[in-house]
């Protein structure tokens, strides 16, 4: 499939270089990613909102109780821009200035459309769960009617959409080469630690294989 | 120093036991995250940016290229809502509806004011330094005067600001407790991996402790 077309909002005024539109890097960070954050306007001021997702194909998913305060804003049709950021290390340069991090994140803009059919929505959930823990989804006890009609489920078509990669050693300025300071970077990663098992788990259930050797990164 | 007082913006209106305006949490929350995502309205549309940040009392600090989009964007005055979250863990549940995060957030709602000082914007850089790593200002070379003066700092008054806390095991609907599903908590952490050190480096300098020995968690 294509790449995105830039557009004016999704062109780096700036290190343009650092700005891609390539697809398949894109949907490499929305898969990565745990977290997004949700940018709307409500009564005239900006909000954002960290929240699950989930991508199929160009749809990005989110959702949420219809009591929520982000769902009562985000109506079929609200003007919405989504982040995916992914941290990969902090950046030590000579000087104070060219510290920085080396990270890869998604901007999204687009309308939010609510998804109305149950089996979307279902469909929808399973996307969310397997998400977080690929194979979750054959485990689980699936979503009742009422379930369904409680949540709201939004939709995002990736059509506008951008990524901004940094990678690699600091750049400082050329004269700050040879001072006697260390310089480089330090990696940072998302780990899973410990499994938990929920104090009223009975007896006897083990864990399943998709947990135990759970990693994120791709 | 006092709590936050809650408003209509930053009172949760679903699962308010989650929600806090507790000064000493919220500035945990600050203090621990590495990026928060900076939303404001540009030409009617909301944009959502992630960037470094750093805090020094009751003011958080971003800063960027006075070239930048979000530096043009924000000018002295802006709306902004600026949220940090910190993902601690997945949560797994028997049934895919209550499949959630163990998390902990902050939305900070209020208007950046522009830092025109220069000893103030230094005293920016070195928070923004000492927030990635605590130690480094000591060792490098600080701001010149063209550095400072190439670059937008803006302050953001920590007035209108809340948490958002999800901590233990997944809340199953009482009849699925039953189901032979493993739940629990499968937790995420943020870790230090390899110390890359800049190919340009020379030979001898050793990287110092607070990089050798880092640790994110407070």
């Amino acid at each position: 499939m294509a790449d995105f077309t830039p557009t004016a909002r999704t062109t780096l005024k700036r290190l343009p270089r650092r700005g891609s539109f390539e697809r398949e890097l894109i949907y490499s960070i929305l898969d990565e990613g745990l977290v997004c954050h949700v940018g709307f306007v409500h009564n005239n001021h900006p909000v954002v909102i960290p929240t699950a997702y989930g991508r199929t194909g160009e749809h990005l998913y989110i959702h949420g109780s219809k009591a929520s305060r982000m769902m009562s804003a985000l109506r079929d049709g609200a003007d919405v821009s989504v982040t995916v950021t992914l941290l990969d290390g902090l950046v030590l340069a000579r000087s104070a200035f060219h510290h920085s991090m080396n990270y890869r994140s998604v901007v999204i803009f687009g309308k939010v459309s609510e998804v109305l059919d149950r089996a979307e929505k279902t469909e929808a959930l399973r996307c969310f769960t397997e998400h977080i823990v690929k194979g979750r989804w054959a485990d689980v006890r699936p979503p009742t009617k009422a379930e369904l009609d409680g949540t709201t489920v939004l939709s995002l078509t990736l059509e506008e959409a951008s990524a901004k990669v940094r990678t690699g050693p600091p750049l400082d300025d050329e004269e700050d080469y040879q001072l006697p300071i260390w310089a480089g970077v330090l990696q940072l990663r998302t780990v899973a630690g410990e499994l938990s098992p929920d104090p009223r788990l009975p007896d006897g259930i083990e864990s399943p294989t998709y947990l135990r050797e759970y990693r994120r990164a791709l």
